[in-house]
């Protein structure tokens, strides 16, 4: 039997997992191995390949994989196979990701960033199974998305569509590093609900007394982890915060419905682990944003931090049946 | 030599055209016969049917057609070939609009809203010839769009894709009919932008002196085309409505950009034939608002009012390759 491998470049952790091929459709198989290791303390692009390269062979146990899937962290030239660039690590600039696993381990190779991975994860094995199409979007330290239109992924011509992050719902809103006012990031992702509660907390110290317990007074320990945890206790600074950033996801979300239609949309990342409130407030702002002829469904995603591993299964597998 | 059949269901005017077929690829062929003839004072949808009918038969002179496509000037269900309804005229609610001409012209028909039509006419015979991807955007009495990745049209699952008009590019802008603020129609669209010419010439009896001249004191005479022509004199107030439509639009498409992607969107419609100024405007503020990777160009459309007419030969002759 055949076997596939999966490897997952996050900011902080890689992951390599190996599967036996054929499988069954729509289920995802069980890892038959399954490695994780944390990059080094001073990560570069050498230190990152050196690991993955290490933690491949090992889940490989000698067998030579039919295919391989790539997942990336940060920005990848889909046309062109190569990393363009990563936001954390220095020294991956314009780097041919597939071509070196292709070398090393002579079988096809397909790289693509991890907001797309996870689309297609969600879309073959998770929450997206057996639509047409979907639009995955991940809320953690950024917000990104990949969307599947009929069973494809739709990179755009630069490979850089999905960037729902860098839609504006808010021109009179906070500034983000991109340069724009109210982008869906500055108002949604995790860091920045942080940055904004620790202005708040400064500027009002009669309030958020929940949210400074949990933080014991500690500005630099506020997550948007702790403002979920505060708002379900009923920090009103918390609650406004997680409304906001519920709100602007929602609108984000209802332009895109008006504007691509999808069946779905599938949502991942640490801040969408909040609760009731949050997912409600997104409901309600993306049906009211939306015209009431564009249906759609909001779920949670279903293959949580390895979605993108498991779409770079989908897409190994995608390799074989359609040889590039 | 066999003949095509396009039809196009204007808010007005009712338009039929015969070209022989096959014809050069990317050539608009010249029109056999072509018919022009406008809706009666009270329309309804039986007495556009007689129009369109006769205005068919005539233009086909007896022959029988290879295939008709039909373009709709409202909401039509791509996939059950309906009209779904028609904003400006009574009884065309859930009409079986393909059926109709199918049975009476013995031959395949595909029937799509007028700006997916313009968007295939565009790019089949247009400013999109040879690209992957556009968005065609239409700017008249409403803001509408029709999208196309990889050569096909994406209609959505509602056939709702492309309503780049009701994405919100400012919550804290003007009511827009649909139930929202700032929509990119609100700001953007012909009539608002009359509607809000005559707000303010009310309220600042001291400004927009050429715009009042030229519509002769009449507030019911005001239009975008005037607006676009007090501001090329100067007339400020017309200049600040203007540049306030052409921003709109830009952020709207730099969010559509970060979003898909395509390598072009293509802008149509009585309001888009302002001059200059306003195409630097929707410039300015779509680069600004796409991030610096996004690249697309915004080009004027090439086929003018006709380009719902030539995108009905393309899906005409698409019947016939793919029969459905």
């Amino acid at each position: 039997m055949a076997v596939l491998l999966a490897l997952d470049f996050g900011g902080t952790k890689h992951t390599a997992g190996v599967v036996a091929w054929p499988f069954a459709d729509k289920k995802p198989p069980a890892w038959s191995n399954l490695e994780r290791q944390n990059s080094m303390p001073e990560a570069n692009a050498d230190s990152d390949l050196d690991i993955m390269f290490n933690l491949a062979r090992k889940v490989l146990e000698g067998k030579q994989p039919a295919a391989i899937g790539i997942s990336f962290g940060g920005p990848v030239n889909y046309t062109k196979q190569r990393v363009i660039l990563s936001h954390h690590v220095p020294g991956w600039n314009n780097i041919g990701l597939g071509e070196l696993f292709q070398d090393e381990f002579d079988c096809p190779v397909m790289i693509d960033n991890d907001a797309n991975m996870a689309a297609i994860g969600e879309y073959t094995f998770g929450a997206g199974v057996g639509l047409q199409s979907l639009m995955y979007i991940t809320v953690s330290t950024g917000v990104g998305g990949g969307i599947i239109f009929d069973g494809n992924l739709w990179h755009g011509v630069n490979s850089m569509a999905g960037e729902i992050g860098h839609t504006v719902v808010d021109p009179n809103g906070p500034l983000c590093l991109c340069g724009k006012h109210g982008c869906v990031e500055r108002l949604a992702s995790g860091p920045y609900m942080a940055q904004d509660a620790v202005k708040s907390l400064e500027k009002y110290p009669e309030k958020g007394s929940i949210l400074r317990q949990l933080a014991r007074n500690n500005p630099e320990k506020v997550t948007a982890t702790l403002i979920n945890q505060a708002a379900e206790l009923g920090d009103e600074l918390a609650i406004n915060l997680l409304d906001r950033s519920a709100y602007a996801l929602g609108v984000g979300i209802g332009n895109a419905a008006n504007l691509i239609n999808p069946n779905c949309f599938i949502l991942g990342g640490g801040v969408t682990k909040s609760g009731d409130r949050y997912w409600r407030e997104i409901h309600q702002a993306a049906r009211k944003t939306a015209l009431p002829q564009v249906h759609f469904e909001i779920l949670p995603a279903t293959l949580g931090d390895d979605a993108p591993l498991w779409g770079a299964i989908a897409s190994a597998e995608q390799c074989l049946s359609s040889p590039s």
